[in-house]
């Protein structure tokens, strides 16, 4: 048996998110289809980690075990041409067998559109969340330094979710608003070693209380210091949402390294 | 009665087109249906032009005559509030009584999206055309410089459509190659006074056979002196295609114009 890895992108907006479930059309479920059509076997296809429904995917990670000799050139096209036209496979590549694409990955970055401008934009609708009014990124930005770095993120996660330990280090936390024709689109772009549930989305909602100026620039990090949901800001809507990337260190690129 | 024009931007993926037909869902459907919800009469939406299932625009103009007192600002606020969330009322305002959305256009610009790259874009998949190998996009701004100025764009015109004249003046015919992330999209800009049926896509569609190697660079000159729709390349898709906007003369601007 191999294990393929691939790099996905999809739009989110026709599926119930990333993770298989009964009488919905999920990635997952499509992916699966896709490789057993071409391999001519089932195989059960993990990604880095479940996307939410509405959530976009430029560049999520899928892995799969199969015993098909298929190069993996061939089956990025194949896939590429059996998959709906909402899901787009850009790179396979064989990866040590024992590769897991969730517990092997050391680093995530998602992006947060916002469009905040009074009129509504068509293009945009399903890749941004349209806030009505300005918002000031440039508080925002500075709201945000707080929560670089190692901390606790309890404040950020969805409630009822039970993990060993709800500390994360992020990386990078930038808010800049686009120049030209983008200069009503905020893009909030996040990296961290990894994300509890909602934590990007909840990180969002609460940065957008700074920019509207109901809460102050202090807040943010109050609220991480509460260690409590209930603290935070609301829950920014999924569609807003794009998993840029995943990294991986250097011994999970390939089958031959000293990992195997 | 009082003729109201506004500026419309829709997202045409779900729309038959502009124009009003049986059994299908269209812009001016929807917008006569806004425009009668709040006003409480029917009115006739006029737009600059029809366009195609599947085309979009980022500055439509239509005009409709109401008896209506509601001041521009707050029909546009509610006809937001009215239309499905792929139709976007930009702008609203009180123009002479006798305006003409059609006959009074002096100039309009097209925008024409190109996405040329093997692996498929699924966020732009409504939005450009994606064509599965690199384009020489300096070869076709090269090649379309022969189109710029006034001729007989009988070459360009779908067939079978009654014209009084195919002459036309195109004064901007730019082939652009986006920068950094957009690297892989080619934008095409065609202002002109004018357009024929199905004319830019036409254009497009031509420029694509030189820009892939198939046709020399001063193949569209002869194409355009054939006068001949048989001889040109093929009609591109609707769905790269965007009315950028409709530019009328100043006499158009103002109720209480000398026009009047």
């Amino acid at each position: 048996m191999r294990t393929i890895r691939l790099t996905v992108a999809y739009d989110g907006t026709a599926y119930a998110g990333w993770q298989i479930q009964p009488n919905a059309a999920t990635v997952q479920a499509e992916l699966e289809k896709a490789i057993e059509k071409i391999t001519g076997k089932r195989s059960r296809a993990t990604a880095s980690g479940r996307t939410d429904a509405g959530v976009h995917a430029l560049g999520q990670v899928v892995a799969f075990r199969t015993g098909s000799a298929m190069a993996p050139e061939v089956l990025c096209r194949a896939l590429g041409a059996e998959l709906p036209d909402d899901i787009a496979v850009l790179d396979a590549r064989e990866v040590p067998e024992c590769f897991h694409p969730i517990r092997d990955a050391a680093r995530k970055r998602y992006r947060y559109v916002i469009h905040d401008c009074p009129v509504r934009d068509v293009f945009s609708r399903r890749y941004a969340w349209h806030y009505g009014r300005p918002l000031d990124a440039e508080a925002m930005q500075r709201a945000a330094s707080a929560l670089l770095g190692k901390h606790d993120f309890t404040s950020f996660a969805a409630s009822g979710s039970e993990r060993t330990s709800n500390v994360r280090t992020i990386f990078v936390l930038s808010v800049a608003r686009g120049q030209g024709g983008q200069a009503a689109v905020i893009a909030v772009e996040i990296e961290a070693d990894g994300f509890l549930y909602n934590m990007a989305r909840a990180i969002v909602g609460t940065l957008v209380e700074v920019g509207r100026g109901a809460q102050e620039e202090a807040w943010p990090a109050q609220v991480l210091s509460a260690r409590d949901r209930a603290v935070a800001g609301p829950t920014a809507p999924p569609q807003g949402l794009f998993l840029v990337k995943v990294d991986y260190p250097p011994s999970c690129e390939s089958p031959t390294s000293s990992r195997d």
